[in-house]
């Protein structure tokens, strides 16, 4: 065996190609990049891979003998990305990985292989792309108790809603911007709907509490609701809005939700604009720490990819989770935490309907801290008006929105955001 | 040897009675508490300290067979702190610490021994307390180049200017309310003078370049001469004043200073308010991310020394540095990177001073960007006037104060002070 941690690297993308530059440049010392695998051998990628063996089926690198650890970028949640990791994991051959999808949808068998057979399976890159938050998490915080993890965790939403912020764009221009600077697919629905930052999320509480990671255990809503008068009123609140994939002790296990939040602006989340992901961890006996950076892009996520290969290379490498997926124990709750809540009602304009709202709002044990009414604009029928909740059981929110939702005579539309708060 | 890592630990202070009711409860599953030391071995502290051994001498821990780790939390810089730690080593017995202090003033000798018998020393809490800045910089952006480094890294500082900041107080004012909150010593001066940033970013430097610690490297000035009217004249530039420990490429080595700087309300070393502390990094490929969270208190420290021994029990510990002191090479360098630059003046209310005052620096390269000139108060002989510079070398900024404060006629006391710059 070579001195130097021999890779096998599949998928020669902006990350791979990046992480590939990288290897050959010496800047991971204790390795060295010997064979890659990429459906166009010949494409220019701006990388002399002269000196590298090339694998035209990536799926030889898991039984090559001159590779040591497979790096795999092809992504995919199945096919060849899946086929590679298995028989690499089979083969004792530590892997690293940036692909959040598979591991979302396979995290029970990647786990019985990685954990079972003691295989190194680092995948930093598939959570908050550059921010080492996997490490963080696991190394970093090992000792405390967590409390509470809360992140911004979708690069997409949180551009959106910048944008609406600070340009006063709609939902629908935001995302047209993004999506014309690269910031947003195609198809956004993944990012959107929030199911992307819930499979991010997943991962972390499998990590943070040993909770099998399992996207029926989040609850989910994405941005699509959220619009220009929301930004509005949030900022006469002192606050902005944020799609807030958290993580919490709740009840007898650990509530998991995505969804926009309110959160005052002295929040540090709240701080957190543009394409940026954070992660904002309550523990003990350590307290509240916050990361941030660039949660995706080639040059992030290659970093996170090559931080995985140089622990690995130093003997550090770690399985996927400490235990398979099947023996985890923590269970997932379905008692959101109290909370404080924006509620935004469309209220038609008409005597007697802010009454009856508030009226069905008291019966349901509904107390209200603040309330904004904006004034009527010439042939408005509805108007927007919001109140603050004190903190109250999300139980008790859910039946006072059903309540208001049936009285279509005064409202036709109501929207509810948690109020982010620092205490857990 | 016990299927678990035997902890011996060395004094009881706040943090250390942390460490060991965490790990008597079994916060790290792969280690145990087995013997501590402290001068008082009766005193109450909270924790059950019954089924652990008591050792009088400190030093025994670094002989003591059933001792694996030693936990050295007697502090001092030298004494029975580093005797401890040595004897330990030398003994190749890993060692966790939160000893800055003695960090700094014993790098090159606890180098030769940590990194010279590959036995690990291990010092997460020593800078920055909670946040994992040690194992973010080493492992989690391994891999990288590293361009610069800015630290909130001294929450006392951080906390009086905050507080001057958000409640107008004076420096001294600022200063006595951190006294009585705790966040300040009863002889501040290693704080507020820059000292203790200063040897916490020798620390990260030696990891994150390679320069060898050195105080004597870093240009260090402290927060005593920023004034409540400073504070006023940043907030009229939207922005603030932060206390920054910077280490960054200039010129054929890496410049290091700790000195108040002018920090934009945008960026996010702005955000950082009170007590806490932050470290931002730049990086390729990465990009920039920062951490932050609490730099001090008992838990904070104690979390950061937990992870150490769960790594070290892990089989992941590491020496001081990744060479002995003595060997590495990178220098550090004379060369400020250029800069914007407020300026204050206590100019001379009489004709023909501000004339002159532009006159100096026009002189000598310095152009003017923006101008605040405060009305005077009757009586005032003196009116403070800002200036913020265009982008100049370092140099021609020294040259031109030289000059202005030799014009004693027209104006009594500068202050200059760097603009945060985004890029490096």
């Amino acid at each position: 065996m070579s001195e130097k941690l021999r890779i096998g690297l599949a998928g020669l993308g902006t990350v791979g190609a990046t992480v590939a530059a990288r290897l050959l440049s010496g800047a991971v010392p204790r390795a060295e990049l010997v064979a890659v695998s990429a459906r166009d051998e010949n494409k220019d990628r701006g990388v002399d891979l002269s000196g590298v063996s090339f694998v035209s089926d990536p799926s030889d690198l898991a039984t090559q003998e001159d590779v040591d650890v497979v790096v795999e970028l092809i992504g995919g949640e199945g096919g060849a990305a899946l086929d590679l990791v298995e028989r690499s994991l089979d083969a004792n051959k530590p892997v690293v990985t940036a692909n959040k999808a598979m591991l979302a949808a396979h995290a029970d068998a990647l786990s019985k292989l990685s954990v079972g057979g003691a295989v190194p399976l680092a995948f930093e890159a598939a959570v908050a792309g550059g921010i080492p938050i996997i490490k963080a998490l696991r190394e970093g915080l090992a000792g405390n108790d967590i409390n509470r993890i809360c992140g911004i965790l979708n690069g997409t939403c949180n551009y959106i809603l910048s944008r609406m912020e600070a340009a006063g764009l709609s939902f629908d221009d935001a995302l047209k911007e993004a999506q014309e600077k690269g910031f947003a697919e195609a198809d956004p629905t993944l990012d959107i709907s929030g199911v992307d930052a819930a499979q991010k999320l997943a991962i972390l509480s499998a990590l943070a509490y040993g909770v099998a990671p399992d996207l029926d255990n989040v609850s989910v809503s994405g941005i699509e609701a959220v619009t220009a008068a929301d930004i509005a009123f949030a900022d006469e609140f002192d606050s902005v809005i944020r799609l807030v994939a958290m993580a919490v002790r709740s009840g007898n296990g650990v509530y998991h939700s995505v969804e926009p939040v309110l959160v005052k602006k002295s929040e540090p989340l709240a701080q957190v604009v543009n394409e940026l992901n954070a992660v904002s961890i309550s523990a003990a006996p350590l307290g509240d720490i916050m990361l941030q950076g660039p949660g995706a892009g080639g040059g992030a996520t290659a970093s996170a990819v090559l931080a995985d290969i140089a622990d690995i290379a130093a003997g550090f490498g770690r399985p996927l989770f400490d235990k398979a997926v099947s023996e985890m124990t923590e269970s997932a709750s379905e008692n959101a935490p109290a909370s404080e809540f924006y509620i935004r009602l469309a209220l038609a304009d008409k005597p007697g309907s802010m009454a009856k709202a508030t009226q069905i709002l008291a019966e349901n044990g509904v107390s209200i801290e603040e309330v904004v009414q904006r004034s009527s604009e010439a042939g408005d029928s509805y108007l927007p008006v919001v109140f603050i909740t004190h903190r109250i059981e999300n139980q008790l929110l859910r039946s006072a929105l059903i309540a208001l939702e049936q009285q279509t005579e005064i409202c036709n539309a109501v929207l509810a955001l948690p109020v982010f708060a620092q205490d857990v």
